[in-house]
């Protein structure tokens, strides 16, 4: 389907809520392993997601909006969170998440985007010309990609546990992608 | 990391209200679209789901309590939501999967299995002998490999609409192999 700011917006709004429900409290067992050097746990991938809030969705749609292709976005520091999360709990995490991206949503919303402002087009520094469609459609797909992990992540730790059990387990079998 | 009650609980006990988190009232568009032929949409997973909790993981646990390994598992019937959730709403699934799950926690619970009993063994129909260890870590990873699926199936329906965007997103890469 065509990117759709109404069923964008249904997705990106309860990211937020499902993430607490799956991890707030849940043992660090769970939430603080990773999948091996150089991978990231549940705990880093919410602090990425913050950082995704703070940095670079909006202000890209922002940028789209008012400066268009004349000035290309900033490039996006997929490793922030390893210097900001630190000596924040998940709970606290959680709870940052959530307030900015109903701030962000927010913010989306009071824009009024009309049908034709979607096809308005940036730069991305690697990507060359985006439009604003495909900006939106690949914040809700990027939550979609961080839970993808945070489920494999989380597998991982039973992959001992399960025995014979692995190999009908498709999660098991994911080769790492998004990390 | 080994099996750990307490560990394989916290997980299963978070799954439906993850599962309503994020999929209730959700657009159709992202919960009854599939991947394509032969693939399960968001709402089959769900009944998929409740198949499970009514005939697969407390059956199978009380049967190697029971007998060992000399009643070897039902087979688990992958396709019975085709069947059995029609005419359902995805909410009425969602508190019916909800229900299910807390009663089969509660029976697991009353239970009061030690450590030792973790090892006591049973007959898959098609892997053999497995420990009552391997059944529950495998009960926690199938949660994981379904809310793994639905993050993939969603993505899919975004596939086109993020244009450039689709080589940066680990989700799109994934191969379908828990379908």
């Amino acid at each position: 389907m065509q990117q759709d700011l109404k069923h964008t917006l249904s997705l990106l709004e309860r990211t937020p809520a499902t993430l607490n429900a799956w991890l707030r409290d849940l043992p660090d067992a769970w939430t603080r392993e990773n999948e091996g050097e150089n991978t990231w746990s549940a705990y880093d991938v919410v602090g990425h997601l913050i950082h995704g809030e703070r940095t670079d969705w909006m202000a890209r749609a922002k940028r789209i909006l008012e400066f268009g292709e004349t000035r290309p976005f900033e490039p996006f520091d997929r490793l922030a969170q390893n210097r900001k999360s630190q000596s924040k709990t998940l709970p606290e995490l959680l709870d940052e998440f959530t307030r900015l991206r109903a701030k962000n949503l927010d913010e989306l919303r009071v824009l009024s985007l009309r049908p034709e402002d979607m096809e308005r087009r940036g730069q991305h520094p690697a990507l060359g010309t985006v439009t604003l469609a495909e900006l939106l459609a690949t914040w809700a797909a990027h939550d979609l990609t961080h839970l993808h992990q945070i489920s494999r992540i989380m597998a991982h730790q039973y992959r001992q546990a399960v025995g014979p059990w692995s190999k009908f387990l498709g999660v098991l079998q994911c080769a790492g992608h998004s990390s």
